[in-house]
């Protein structure tokens, strides 16, 4: 904590925290929306993870305590999936939840909350989303708004709330992407337009992967590939060369 | 009505509309199949659209009827997912059934004819799809075929008797696809091989960037990466140069 | 049987496979797992066949017995996926089981196990789920290991012991894939790391595809779309010279 944290030091934490990923090659089951499953399985493999997809409650009793870390998307719910999710977040590992679109509907909504309930270690959002978490989980909040034109200024007070009143840590994806645990804040301001993000230091990795792949790219499509591949080639030069990670005064 | 659609109004026309979907980002529910809900999102993205992939019956009341479109594809149907499309399709949104298979399987006919008679704004198939739903929707029909070696021609005509009984316009993809109300018919010729479509001009625009990916693709996959780049690519030259519609004497 | 099986008479018979897979277009019912569905269904088209991703079991008595094979893969098992491989696996075609991480958990071995008695044509894994498999399926096995260190010779005992006691032909895929009918023993030697592999001559010519793409591939991703690619583009001279396939003495 006493060490100075400057942006040199962020980028030799972000690269030995790939590194260790791909050494350790991290059992990471993900309970996870039907459209991104492949890319997510893809993108996890190219950062030397190893990814498990897998949303059967009868299996989570088995797999889950086996796993390193759990991944909750609930982009494409259904009440059908909603018992292994509750399950999977409870199996005593670490966890992240991804609330896509919490404010899609109230069945939505009730089960983000309920989710939260059960202690993330990370909720990964956009503003939007964080914005109508943070208004829902207090219902003493000012926060009220659910559409992406929100001021990031709006989502970061409201990502410190939430992240003081869940205990989690909070990341909001953006153009720059802040990350907090209710008393610190950082940014990552790697990345392009059109890009997912995942979490903490891996936003400014993914986001550099974005980066070289944007080199090379014609259009999202060709990102998309470009992205994955440029993801499995990082090195340590351009890691710690290309991260931009930095403490928000 | 009176003015007279040559082949440079259809152009500009669907310069007008790709435009319109640029700008206004319209929110287009899918209910589709586990295939291609990836490929669905991303060729949506790129043409500009907002896709929000959901099937589950107790977000359709809250999520619905804040759409501007919905989009049901029976690719995969399985029975719990058939209560969704139906309350989606009766959810009072203009809507596009996209009956793959049609004729797979009696469950899965029987499907179509119930989604058919909460009248989708568009129906788009296949020559053999179409064959299939107009066979099974007029007991009087000599329509009855349903493998893909049908002529093109017999479709249209299933397409046109199709298109009066149910109120639909009918879209017929295929080296030429075929759009028709009934009365008019209009063919849209931009396209290759290999290429899934989805409605009306979107035809033609998304036959004009596979012909534009083609160019540099190698075979089916990088065709896939280069049409969604070329879509997400077009100006107003292009599309006004490149696209081939016509009205069907 | 009585020809003799060089590597040259291997790869004519490869080369004879796929021009029959693209002559017949054979029809191929896939109920496979979410997360692969797309690739899965790429690769297919891109050999020649014909793919149909269904998985309800209201069809199944419809469209099963229509179909020339019948893929079968665990990979996302859900209980109420299973009385739809059950029956698929029942409707009378040749069947291919594909055990993904059979060990994951009891409730996916007994899947397996259970399907294994309906008698697959082929069962594909890799060394740790078949050697998994080997173990649960004869209480009198030594074979008891789950993770993927083991060595593939004690894999190539238990594939001919599985295939002995379960009557299929057991492929098992890695750096080098192995095939026996519990007598003789074929071994592959094309492809490159990262592939996933489907069956018998095919795993040589996928893994061929892989070769080729390999040569203009960057990272995972642009490997991906080359090795589809290339899989649509072979030709006789390419698989007759670069398909590897031996008899294991």
């Amino acid at each position: 904590m006493d060490e100075e944290r400057t942006e040199a030091w962020w980028s030799r934490r972000a690269w030995a925290l790939l590194s260790a990923v791909r050494e350790r090659a991290p059992l990471v089951q993900c309970t996870t929306n039907l459209v991104s499953m492949d890319i997510a399985a893809n993108v996890l493999t190219a950062a030397g993870a190893s990814p498990a997809m897998l949303h059967c409650l009868r299996e989570i009793p088995d797999f889950t305590p086996r796993c390193d870390v759990v991944y909750i998307n609930v982009g494409t719910l259904s009440e059908d999936w909603l018992p292994s999710m509750r399950a999977a977040a409870s199996a005593g590992r670490p966890w992240v939840l991804d609330p896509v679109a919490a404010a899609a509907s109230g069945f939505r909504m009730e089960a983000c909350l309920e989710l939260l309930a059960l202690r993330p270690a990370v909720v990964r959002g956009n503003a939007s989303e964080i914005l109508a978490l943070a208004a829902s989980s207090d219902s003493s909040s000012s926060f009220n708004g659910v559409d992406s034109s929100h001021d990031s200024g709006e989502a970061l007070q409201a990502a410190k709330a939430l992240a003081r009143s869940s205990g989690s840590v909070i990341a909001v994806s953006g153009a720059v992407d802040f990350i907090t645990d209710g008393q610190q804040v950082i940014s990552a301001s790697n990345g392009v337009a059109m890009m997912q993000k995942i979490t903490a230091c891996a936003l400014a990795i993914f986001g550099l992967a974005g980066e070289i792949g944007m080199e090379s790219a014609k259009g999202p499509a060709s990102l998309r590939t470009h992205l994955i591949d440029a993801l499995y080639g990082l090195d340590e030069q351009t890691v710690t060369s290309g991260v931009k990670i930095a403490l928000v005064p």
